[in-house]
């Protein structure tokens, strides 16, 4: 058999499986399977350098499906490789089984789940990164990307990054069936219009059409000797290809077949072709960084730093004394403050310009190959790559985001600038960490715990400089908060967070005048958050709470510290001050006072609360 | 004095006054209104049709300044205009005033918020979408952007869609200053990179130098005289034009000039310039579409629909009734039933293909002239646009958006595709309401109410069939809820929505044979929240109460719940029931079960409290 002979049938082999696959559950997309299905087999084997058996070896090449939903031809080139048995295959889209509807990472040969369109190849930009520039190594990144994908704007993130750092160790293959869901695409089967768009940013594109193996083999072979930018091959197919009762036809998008069977003979039935997938050569190890000993910076007591300014500072520390710490930033740098790490540590810095979607992407991308990136931009502007939060969870990725100039503490620039739901944007995320210092050294302690954490998380950054209230030595968990203040006889508990913090304990302050007795709890840490200290502060208060957040009052600090006592039976009674209003411009002062945050708001709603105490004691 | 001098001196004039309103509180971007001065005073004196007196006029053109940062700009035209006074231009970024940090349309002339980068161009392509498509007048959209904001993907969104189109009434004007926040761009003058991509994606382009009036005078005349597609002015300019201390330097983004009188001198001092600005031709009225009664889809009690599907179908009936209602889908409508919209109504029907950013952004668009934009998608695929939402609630615009396929219930394909975080998300956006229905005729009661809602109001829906268990001339308020199972003597209620409203209900069943009596309550209206109905259900059980929700435990109905008790003297106990886990596929029972949320954890929550509250009693 000829190698043309060969792709040929390991193309109708995939599409066979894929159709057996998708009849499992009657459920999946083999006909977007089957349209790549000679794309793939001739990737699988000729081109892709892999070692199935050891997924984690940093020479393997990097598959990555950004139309996650050709699932079934995933799966089925695992098959193919060895890597699953048919009977896993045909466990698809089953309660239980490694083989979900789209990819996850619960199987070790995937990288990152994929299935929100627009995002496998902002990840594999991430990746490719990580080859050239860190790990340094002559692995290629492979992204088999669906047509309907380019509508998203995050695709042309990624194009623009890819051709600017020239990574011509990544490749894009677009799958130009013609048909999206639910019709045809904007540019159906004219590969110029994508072929124009993507040489326009900087790539080299080839057109091909994605059946003719011969084409695809030539096509791969011009990718791989392609120097100093990236390929994008754009294939002309088939939907549905092969079958004739759904090949290029609409409404058999996400189905699986009528009749499996007569498919599958019209394919030429069962086939089981085994690929012996090259594995990468061996020998180079992955490039490791320099590194030398933790030294946190050191803000001392009474004196003013912004929490932003020592995230900065930090993590050029921490930078410092782990090798695998990288950062990239939103063309913000300078008011985040990752200028800092981008001076110390130019070779791990990735400037993303204003991209937050591909800077998210890009940092997923970089976990895979176990670089722990730290990604910042204004809070607000986080909200931007929240899709690609929520997927870098599925992804069981390990990411590190910094939003700085949270709320309306941040003064004149006013609302567009004002993060005020990235609490709850956080918190929703699966196994999110969510952490809102308020002070220097506090800060310094997050951001090295951060380093190491499995997971999303998130540090929440102020733009002012606050007072330093604690001690270089002091030691921040994860999961914890302080006490910042308290008496044998408290008769209320006020639960800030950040900039309300010293609002918190001016309020504190003005009550003690009032002969009142405010505990005041820095409860840093939103998510875990520190259940049995706020326990306590009920039980001493006698059930007297009040919480203060400069964010909306929704998904933010209030309702983490009402969901601590959800279950109690005797919850405490709580009063949640935060934003009210959409403001304007203003000085931090008058903002935080007309959003109802202020010291002056703490005080008066903890009086509230302290009468009946006072009340009862008497 | 000519019209190039005039243009010429009007430019300072606009400089002048940048600088001189950035000097009242030291803070704004005098130096990237200064690159555009010269392009906003030909824009001024000769093209743009507005009248300054009627911001309300269907036939004004529309200016939007994506580069929303370039606000002291923006206000200097305003005063030129007559719009406003000199003393009010000098109350720039002070509390109260109206003259916002970054445009809102707190000012009547402002038409949208701007200020996160990347939004202004989607938001223009659905102004002119709806000059071209619905109200058929000959309005043009101007929209002055930012060259660093060209790395936001969503600009290219707009570019796709703007030339899909065929918006010839909407006009870009990139302002390629080269320096960025924090440096240069990635193209830094290279206007080519800018006009081919722009070419690549189906615009007119025009490359110009963005101080030379003339070649501006003649770029605009080209842009009003192309037909068929959009035009880009990309004009080559320098940020701080004029100032010796700033013009083409790094390091002064963002802040007021350090001396503004010598600057202001150094541009010949200040000057009082009043631009009569050209006024639309009168007479035309917009279209409006021909309207009949309502009739909403009537489901009969007991038969099974989706909810997603009840939508498309009271979708379609209130585009009957009202002709300002249009529908817009992110390519999944035959997933979210706008289909059903896009049949009935073509004219008003916007395919948005996979661009939620565009989607949102077009929507945003569409209802600054009063249009009435539903906009559709997977709810997992909305928080795409987050960004986009958040900043629509700072444009005190009024969006509808539907989300679908919400929560682990939609079974094989797996969490890529579950709605989890939408409740929170959605929640946590300024003045918004968030509508979870559980039935047909539920659901066609609400969106006909989200027609006339303000602000921005989202709905979730469900992707299986549920038992319809109301009537179809049941009424449900925005804000309300319903108990759907009571007695005199419950022991414990379940607070439940959508998809968890079927599944309290045969959890009720089940507790009633061990003799616990449940009420059960569908809060359909998760924000505003009925707090009466949950108030008086706490006082009847003896403050028992169990959530339960199809998605994440942070942000939700859960803490909605315990939210409306915030402040309350003895709040209830309340057990929350809401996703645990990170789910692959399954069938929707399995996963249901798998995440905690089933008819047999609800009872098993309920039956825990309602112990307590049995042996009480006895």
């Amino acid at each position: 058999m000829t190698d043309h002979e060969r792709w040929q049938e390991l193309g109708q082999q995939l599409r066979v499986d894929s159709i057996r696959s998708s009849a499992v559950t009657s459920s999946g997309h083999p006909t977007s399977s089957m349209s790549a299905a000679d794309l793939m087999a001739v990737l699988l084997d000729k081109y892709l350098r892999y070692d199935i058996d050891e997924p984690e070896n940093p020479r393997n090449d990097h598959l990555v499906f950004s139309k996650g939903h050709a699932s079934p031809l995933l799966y089925s080139l695992y098959k193919a490789a060895g890597a699953i048995t048919d009977e896993e295959l045909l466990t698809f889209r089953r309660f239980g089984s490694r083989l979900e509807g789209h990819p996850t990472p619960v199987l070790p040969w995937v990288d990152v789940a994929t299935g929100s369109l627009g995002q496998g190849l902002p990840i594999a930009v991430g990746i490719a990164i990580a080859g050239k520039e860190l790990d340094r190594l002559p692995y290629r990144v492979w992204t088999l990307c669906g047509d309907s994908e380019t509508a998203e704007g995050s695709m042309w993130e990624a194009f623009e990054h890819a051709a600017f750092l020239g990574l011509e160790n990544l490749t894009a293959i677009i799958d130009v069936n013609r048909l999206g869901q639910r019709g045809e695409t904007m540019h159906g089967w004219d590969l110029e219009s994508y072929t124009s768009r993507a040489e326009a940013f900087g790539w080299h594109a080839i057109a091909i059409d994605g059946h003719d193996v011969g084409a695809i083999d030539r096509a791969y072979a011009e990718a791989v000797e392609t120097h100093g930018r990236p390929t994008v091959i754009v294939a002309k197919t088939l939907k549905g290809k092969g079958v004739s009762a759904v090949e290029d036809k609409g409404g058999f998008h996400g189905k699986a077949l009528d009749d499996p069977e007569a498919s599958i003979a019209e394919l030429g039935g069962e086939r089981d072709i085994r690929v012996a997938v090259r594995k990468p050569e061996t020998g180079e190890e992955p490039h490791r960084f320099e590194t030398g000993a933790l030294e946190l910076p050191r803000y001392e007591l009474g004196s003013e730093v912004a929490t932003r300014k020592a995230y900065g500072e930090a993590l050029t520390a921490v930078g410092v004394a782990d090798g695998a710490v990288v950062a990239l930033d939103g063309e913000v740098s300078n008011s985040t403050y990752a200028e800092i790490f981008a001076e110390a540590h130019p070779e791990r810095y990735f400037e993303m310009y204003i991209a937050e979607q591909q800077m998210v992407a890009a940092a997923v991308g970089l976990q895979v190959r176990a670089w722990k990136p730290f990604a910042s931009s204004f809070a607000c502007f986080l909200t931007r790559a929240y899709d690609f939060v929520r997927m870098a969870a599925v992804s069981r990725a390990d990411i590190r985001l910094c939003g700085s100039h949270s709320g309306v503490s941040i003064g004149e620039d006013g609302p567009s600038q004002m993060g005020l739901e990235d609490l709850a944007m956080m918190r929703a995320v699966h196994g999110s960490t969510v952490l809102y210092p308020c002070d220097g050294n506090q800060t310094a302690r997050l951001v090295a715990a951060m380093a190491d954490l499995e997971g999303i998380s998130y540090l929440r950054t102020t733009r002012a400089a606050t007072p330093v209230i604690y001690a270089p030595d002091e030691e921040f968990e994860v999961g914890g908060s302080r006490v910042v203040r308290s008496s044998e006889e408290d008769d209320v508990a006020v639960v800030a967070a950040g900039i309300t913090v010293p609002e918190a304990l001016e309020a504190a302050d003005a009550l003690a005048e009032d002969g009142i007795s405010a505990r005041v709890i820095d409860c840093y840490s939103v998510k875990p958050i520190d259940i049995e200290t706020l326990r306590a502060a009920a039980e001493a208060t006698g059930g007297r709470l009040v919480t203060v957040e400069d964010h909306w009052p929704e998904g933010g600090l209030g309702e983490a510290v009402l969901a601590a006592f959800a279950g109690s039976e005797e919850p405490p009674q709580v009063s949640v001050l935060a934003v009210q209003g959409m403001l304007g411009s203003g000085k931090p002062a008058e903002l935080l006072a007309a959003a109802g945050i202020d010291a002056e708001h703490i005080a008066e709603a903890a009086r509230e609360l302290a009468r009946a105490t006072a009340a009862v004691r008497e």
